[in-house]
Parts: C-alpha cells; sequence; structure tokens
C-alpha cells in the first residue's frame, strides 16, 4: 500500500458537496463503483468473511492489510476522489478498512456523536478528540473520515439503511438517551434521526463524529459494504484502547 | 515503559494555573525537581550526547525508547504531576522524550504557532491539526503538550531564555514574517514576544500550539533541559513526515 | 409592557429540548395554547391586517406596540415557558413582534442562515453578527431566538409548511443557492430541506441564524402564526438598516 | 453625527497589526492626532468636566451626545483610520462617547474579560455576549471595540498605565481573582498583566472583551483619553442595565 497517492489524481468536492459535508455531515457519491464490478469485488471477498459477535447475523473481513490489487485500487481511487482532500485538508493516512456483512435480522445501534462521554483512565469528557472538527478559512479539518461503497442496494426502510443522527456532528450537549439503551436499539426512531438510501456502487463519505448506526434489516438477501477511514497522518491505525491498560506509550482509541 | 500511570497519583491544576495556561499557553512549576538531583541526571546523560545540525552547539540526547529507570520515573512523575491529564483531558502517550543541550551562541528560532502554514501533498492550510486545541465544559483538549525541565538556570536575556509568542496558539492569523524569515531568528525581539525565565529543577509544561524558540545564549555554560511530548492515545510516535513521500500508510507529522 | 417577567415563572428545557434546539436549531412545543383560545385572538387582529406587498397574499399585524392585554399575556408567557431563557442565557428583551397570514398561493422564499451573505457599507462577510452564537459551559447563547405561535393547523405539504436547511444554523460555507435564485424560491425543494408541520396552538421556536422559509399554501384556508422575537438586552428593535446610509448613529439590521 | 462615514475614507489595518490585535487584543497607532491639536481639545473639553464617584480624582465629559464639530470630526476620523472596520466587519455605530481625567492617586480597577461572571435575571453565564467576539474567513468580528485617543503622556509605570491582562480576550477559564477582590484593585500586578504605553495623540484600539484597567498614577498632572465605542449596528447606546428591572422591552448592558 505505499504507492504514490497522487495517482490517481485528486479531485476537488463541489460547492453543493461542500456545505452539505459541512451543514449534515456527509455526502453520496452515487455510482462510484460501476455496479458490474461489485460482484468480482464479493467474489474476492468469500474467503475473508469472518463471523462477529454471537448473534451469526454480523461478518467482518478485514481488508486494510492485504495486498489484494483489487482494494488497493479501490484504496486509492476512494482517497483521491471521494472527498478525503477536502474534509481533512491535511497530509493524511488510511488508518483503517475492512468489509461489513449483516444478514436479516441485524441492526447497528447508534453511536459516536461529538459530544458524547468519552471514558478515559482519570475522567470522563464529552468531547472525543479522535472524532473533533474545526473549519479554518474556508477549510475543513476532520479527525476521522470514512468511506463507505456499497455492495448492495439499501433502498427501503426494510433494508436496514444508515441513519444519522441530524447535527450530531456539531453537537454541544450529549445525546440525550443513556449509552446503555443506546447499544440496545433505542434512539433510531427519535425525530430528527434519518435514514440514508443508497444502491450498490454507491459511495457515502462520513464524518466520524456524526452519531450513527443502521436500522434492522429485514427484507431478504445481505446488506454488505467496504469502509476505508482515513486520518490526519499523525494519527496511529484505529483500534480500540484497551481497558484497564494506561500504558505510557500503549496506543489506541475508545469511544 | 509499560507500568500503569496511576502510580504516582495524578494531581489536577489549580485554578490560577489553569486559567494561565488556557490564556497564556504555558504554566510553570517551580522546583519540580529538587536541584540536588539534577546532577545525577545530567552524569546519565552524560553518554548519550549526540552533536545536531552542522553549529557544534546543540546536541540531544533521545531518552525516549531508553530504559534507564531514571528516565522512566521521570516521565511517570511528569505525566501525573505536571498538568498533562487536565490540558488533554483524554487518555495520553508520551510520543516524544529527549534532552537538549545549547552551548553559547545558540539560539532557537521561532517555530510552530496554531495558524502557520501547514504545507501538505495536496496543498496548504493555516491550521495545523497535530497541534489545535480547544475547550468545552471547563475541559481543555489540547492535541500536544510539552513539559520542558530545567537542568540549568535561565534567568537572564543572556542566558538565551525560551520565547513564546503572546496569544499565538489562539491566533486566527498567520504569523505576519515570512518562514524563511523566521527560520533565521527574525521576530524573536518583536513586541509581543516575551522571554520565560526558569530555574534549575523547574517544569515548563507549554502548549504545543504557541509559537516560541529560544534567545541566543551568551553567558558562559551550557543551557540543558529535558523535554517529555505527550499526546491523546491516537497519536503516533512524533516524528517529521518524509517530504515528497505520500504513501497511504504512512505516519508522521509535518511543520 | 413593563411588568415582570418573572411573573409567570420561568421554565426550562428538558435535556431531549436542549440537545434538539442544539442540532436541529429548532424545538416544538405542541398545545402552547389552547386551540379554544386561538377563536379570540383572531378575532383581536382582525382589525390589525395590513397587506404586504403586491401578491395581495400576505398579511401583517403589528403586535409590538399594542397595549392589548392579550398580546401582553401572550408575550409574557411566551418569554417565561418556551426556552427563550435557555437559549439566550443572558438578560433579554422582546425586540419585534407581529402577526402574518398567507392565503393560497403564498411562500416565503429561503433566508437567514449562519454563513450567507451579509453586506455592509463596507465590504461583505459570510458570517452575521445579530444571528450568530455559541455555546459555554453547558449553556447556548443565542443573539436571536423567534418563537412562533400557530393559529392554524400546517400538517400536510399543501399547507405550506415551515421548512428549515438542516444544519444551516452552524453552516461554515455560504449557501450554495444565490441569493437571487433564493429569493425566487430555489432550495425549498433541496434535499437537507425539510418541513416542520404544526397545529393550531403549537409554538415553533426557532434559532434565527437557521436557513428557513415556508412551502407553498395550496390548500384552502389562510396560514396564521403570531412572532416574537427576542435577543440579549443591548440588542435595539429589530428593524431593517436603510441602503445608502451609513450615519455613524444609526441603528438597524441588514440581512 | 449624521454625516456619511465614508468620508473620510476608510483605511485598512496592516498585516501585523491585524495579527496583533486579534493575539494581544489590542494595537496602537502613534501619532494619530497632532500632539499641537490636544491643546485644543483639553480646552473644548474644559467646561464639560464632571466629577465621578466620592474620590474627586475622576472626572468623566459626556461627549457622544455633543454637537461640537470638534468631536464629530475626530469621531468619523476614529471609525475610518482606526481599525473599527477591520475588526467589527459589519455595518457599526458609534455607542458610546466620552473623555476621563484621572488625578493623582487614582486606578482603574481590572474589569471585563471574555469570560468573567455575567449576572443576570435568571442565572449566571460566564460568557458576555455583548464583548463577545469570533473570526470567520480572514474576517475578525467583535461585539465591541474602544478606541482611546490620549491627551497626556503615559510612558512610564507611576503615570498609571493602562495594563492588560495577557489573552483574556480569548479566556475560556474566570480570571482566577474574586470579582469583589479585582474591584479593589486586586490583579494589577498579577503576572501576564502588563502595561501599555502611550504618548500624547496616540490612539490605542481595544477588544472590549480583553480584562483591563489602569495602574495607580503617582507622577504629577492629569491622566485624559477621548474613549469611542463602536459596535454592530444592530446594538443599543451603551448603557449599564438597572439591576432589578427585568422589563421586556427594556435595553441595556450589564458586567
Amino acid at each position: 500500500m505505499d504507492d504514490d497517492i497522487s495517482n490517481p489524481l485528486p479531485t476537488r468536492l463541489g460547492k453543493e458537496e461542500l456545505y452539505d459535508f459541512d451543514t449534515r455531515g456527509f455526502i453520496l457519491k452515487e455510482g462510484f463503483v460501476k455496479p458490474e464490478e461489485t460482484d468480482g469485488i464479493l467474489a474476492a471477498l468469500e474467503p475473508l468473511w469472518q463471523q462477529e459477535g454471537g448473534s451469526g447475523l454480523l461478518f467482518r473481513a478485514p481488508v486494510f492489510e492485504t495486498d489484494l490489487p483489487f482494494f488497493r485500487n479501490m484504496a486509492l481511487r476512494v482517497a483521491a476522489e471521494s472527498g478525503v482532500y477536502d474534509t481533512i485538508n491535511q497530509p493524511f493516512r488510511l488508518i483503517e478498512s475492512y468489509a461489513l456483512r449483516r444478514a436479516g435480522g441485524s441492526l447497528q445501534a447508534l453511536h459516536n456523536g461529538r459530544s458524547n462521554k468519552n471514558e478515559s483512565a482519570f475522567g470522563a469528557s464529552n468531547r472525543a478528540m479522535w472524532r473533533d472538527h474545526t473549519y479554518h478559512d474556508g477549510l475543513l479539518h476532520c479527525m476521522m473520515v470514512k468511506a463507505l461503497v456499497y455492495l448492495s442496494d439499501v433502498t427501503a426502510l426494510e433494508d436496514g439503511p444508515f441513519v444519522v443522527v441530524e447535527g450530531s456532528h456539531k453537537a454541544n450537549f450529549p445525546f440525550p438517551i443513556p449509552l446503555s439503551r443506546m447499544k440496545k436499539g433505542a434512539g433510531l426512531d427519535r425525530p430528527g434521526t434519518s435514514p440514508v438510501y443508497a444502491r450498490t456502487g454507491d459511495l457515502l463519505l462520513l464524518n466520524e463524529a456524526l452519531t450513527h448506526g443502521s436500522l434492522p434489516k429485514t427484507s431478504p438477501g445481505d446488506r454488505t459494504f467496504i469502509a476505508f477511514s482515513f486520518a490526519p497522518s499523525f494519527v496511529s491505525n484505529y483500534r480500540k484502547l484497551a481497558k484497564g491498560s494506561h500504558s505510557l506509550s500503549e496506543m489506541g482509541f475508545r469511544e
């Protein structure tokens, strides 16, 4: 993954896209990957799926460290053409990449949000620095953006669409539902939480400061996407911070 | 360096210290290390000094990766008692540590600043994310703080004191002197740039967003300190980003 | 209007309301006025209506300076119970009050927004101070909030509902449609612009930094509300700044 | 005072002045008024002085409402040439003007500050909106700036110079000295509080969010200046908010 990212050439976001990413926290790039290519991608992912959690409904494929030329080329295209340059506006790195597949019945609880509780070794804060962001002189400076490339259609409520909490990427107050209840799915149907629909091949670029999740999938078939997470170059690879370990040189994230 | 940092126990900053660190960008903790201990520290550093640059006046000792119990204990004390908790307010890591020795004639040009030009692979921005900082609900959130433990007295202009540009850690406009001239020492005597004096054993805690440097040392003897840099846990070890390399997974910093 | 506002006693917003007002820029208080009272209010307004513009579809009733006990009591209740305290968090004043009636066919173009062009005598800025707002230590500080008390049902698209541009009260970039086209109704159907429905007696509290408007009313009957605008006490009564006059002591607003 | 302010023509601040006003909260314009003119100004003020407070050491001359051509011309020049345009960047007004004369022994306690307690009818906040300020896209947006034109030399500590608390115009925490003690002069000699010297005819432009005061004057002679306060056009004339009166239409300021 050490190719020069100037190839393919970076493209800039348009005025409408910049306004929308700033105010809504996400944009949808329709037809980023040709639908006919997605069959090949799904076939390449096939041997990589690993079951996650105990539900039997969720599968993850780690593509970050693979050297499959497929994913390497896609990562370079995503970095260049999805808006990562215009939303980070600093030297950046790919810090995480994986594919996710959900079968019927699975949902993803609401998580993240600019002002949610950030537990630490020494107390708690309602501002998580790893997903904070600012604006200066016409440029956005996000600490983490994620690009999702859809490998299946999610065009109705039954398909378990991605949902975002309106304005949560700039929230000053904590989300008003306790974390314990959020983790069980509370808030997914709250006013101000709305679905984002996408078709196979569409790319969703997301400010990771958004509170987001996905509705239960009840229609037949799988719901699959590949995710690429980008951050300023000084940020280490994404991994959760182990609870209870506060080593001076340990590295990690905690929500 | 994998001891639990809860030992020694963290201490909080007082109201005056919090106000001063927020408004001025630094605080001085007098007598952090007993002067009588500093002889031992200097002796331990003796075999580690490496000449830096071509001037013959500047020496650096890399103490980050050493397992000298001396430095490990000092790093733990600095982390716990100098204000790192209260200025980062997130899980944090030690990302850099070194000692620096300047001989007569040496100066350090002004550098950093919240709004100085941040060159990147794809353009330029006047906001460097690795030294940005914010405040929320009574808590400071700095992306990088540096603690300097003084091993020599710097009590007069001739001793080459540390200088800070007043308010530069919250500057909105770029520093009004071109980088090429700053690098040659311009601005060190500008109104609004003022010296910070310290004695052997004092600790200076610094918001790395400050524009700072040090005046020429013209008095006899060396000017020596040990530096410890702390950042949120998701930040990688400090190193400069190589120019010309834009690998998708490269990690680093650039000023 | 010189009664003490501590009577009726102020009530605070709940956690959900604070989160929503902060992230969405508005909240709806259902049943703020009993529907049976609204007949009396409409009757009191009857002699006050004045036609506005040349369309014959829009009428305004100036209630700010009246001493009708009706409106005085309502203004006191709105100030105390709609969230004005919790969204300004400073000494405040009523700076404007009027009723508005739209007949079928009328719409209100999108206007306001935190980052729209703010023309002035000497240039232009994308930040209008009279509708700016901030947050500090758990408190919102809005420069202008407006409470609308609905005197008719607006429960379907045909009723010409109020629309808001999601996140526009915290926008950093200007709205991406030119002002000349906005004034003709452009943008009302843009993704991210959504309707807010209300019933007779409901109160809508609005951050005036939101880009907002109303859809065309095509259903029978009138669409009527009373508006109360509040601002910090040092703000003068609302009126548009005359173009071309730049007197040093002139007072006013300009969008 | 209803002349067009485009005459004299506005001049812009330089890059150094903008940086300094932003980071330090003030700039000094040397020789704004020719020293030989100041005799005439002092003579014109002579009949206007009114004793203030019970000390017999402080005198105020209200020049805001006068139509003395002297002051009208000076107000127009100050508005155009001292940096008011570049620090408000909105349509603005003159909201206050007065001359102040201190005799030997008089001091002015520290007051203002962006984060000091702002008492109101309904609670307290650590952010006073009437002196808040922000920055957007290269432009400063101050809610109140004050220009002081010096009519006497203040070039030594004995002359009772103006003092500013470094960085206080961007403070997040309240000033760490209780208001009751500040009012008695505490904090004037605190580290981080520094004097600003000026000569007869110099103009000091000040962000009113700064915590500032003046040291005791112990040298012979008077210390005299004229002050002009500017604010965005929607702000009413400066006056303190009466305690205990919470009329819905009352207008005013409170510290």
